[in-house]
């Protein structure tokens, strides 16, 4: 590479964690307990598919910025009926909705990013808000330099400014930073700014054989795994 | 306590690093091959004493809200003349500016922080931006969850909205957050805004015995290092 990267920047929901086993997981353990049967996997698609939608609401300026635990909560109201979930108490709905700051990494992810950091500053770059990366870094012992993404940007990726946010707070050109992504859109609108990409297939992000496995434009380094992208980097 | 703490807040220059001997140091590594001979420590502290000042600038409201470094380098155009330095090329002046990243931690900290962070969020909530303290993270192990602080907000402590933006960060109230500095003036502000208050004593930030030995007004806890701090938490 041309120019040293001195920042490695990372998409969390698929790249790091296993946002759908682990959703799945946290609303059947409370609410089976209650008598509610369904199927959990589909109720973590179910909600998930509501994710781009909330945030566009806020991309276009419908609605000012709100951190995304407000849009999990509004996404969370609207599909409850789909499931005929009713009577939830608000203490289990708000528990409910920490569910996404109770997602476990996929098993590459600790490894490879205690190789990373000996190399580089390492920051997460997401949609999720501080104090949900915070909580999943004290779970999953990410070793992150700082928090940064949309909460500090005040928007959502793909906007440009949520990368250039992040490359300002560590004082970096864009250049110098890499945005490592599970998700081909997410690089492709880093790229446009200056950044360098790397893209690490999940290929059971959304079940079995249905995530990305590969990119599908262009990227600096496409790697099957964290620790694959360690060793891409001469880490 | 009536309400448990969850989160730690820390001032950083002069409670966790000893900025003035830091500074002195790095000021004659570059400065004295050049030929420049001067009380360093004396340097430190004028460069230092143009610090409120600068931020009063910006908590007035009569300059928009830039970053500690800017401060920093706009404080030493205004010192190098007292010193006579002169003929310092840019390079050097960028590269003494960044002795602000470079500051060593109190004997205390390191072994502190360790302990604080098995029981508590962690996070700098200082006037200093975030590569800076990114910086003296990476330098002096400071395990920190996020940064927070004057960046983030966009003002300078004491503006309340530095301890509000910090809490909101970590979606607590401030009354489950507690301010730690060796500065009662910090304390105060965090105070009054509900904030637990804890003072660690740093007689010696300002030169032998120049420091506060004691809050100069009611704290919840007064501590003589980390360390205490952490005993006195039970941590």
């Amino acid at each position: 590479m041309a120019v040293a990267v001195k920042a490695l920047f990372f998409d969390v929901f698929g790249t790091l964690v296993d946002w759908r086993t682990s959703i799945a997981r946290e609303a059947e353990a409370l609410l089976e307990p209650q008598g509610f049967a369904l199927d959990w996997l589909t109720f973590a698609d179910a909600w998930r598919g509501q994710y781009q939608g909330a945030m566009d609401e806020v991309r276009s300026g419908r609605i000012p910025f709100c951190r995304l635990d407000v849009l999990h909560r509004r996404n969370l109201e609207r599909i409850l009926p789909r499931f005929h979930i009713e009577n939830l108490s608000e203490a289990d709905r708000r528990n409910l909705n920490l569910a996404w700051h109770r997602l476990d990494a996929w098993p590459d992810v600790p490894r490879g990013l205690a190789r990373l950091k000996r190399r580089y500053l390492l920051a997460p770059v997401s949609n999720g808000n501080i104090s949900l990366m915070v909580d999943l870094a004290r779970r999953n012992a990410f070793p992150w330099d700082a928090i940064l993404g949309a909460e500090i940007a005040g928007d959502y990726k793909p906007k440009p400014r949520v990368y250039l946010a992040a490359a300002e707070a560590f004082d970096l050109p864009p250049a110098e930073c890499m945005m490592v992504a599970a998700h081909t859109n997410d690089l492709v609108a880093a790229a446009r700014l200056g950044l360098r990409t790397a893209h690490i297939a999940r290929p059971n992000e959304h079940g079995s054989g249905k995530g990305e496995t590969a990119p599908k434009e262009p990227v600096d380094i496409a790697a099957g795994s964290l620790e694959d992208l360690a060793d891409k980097l001469g880490a």
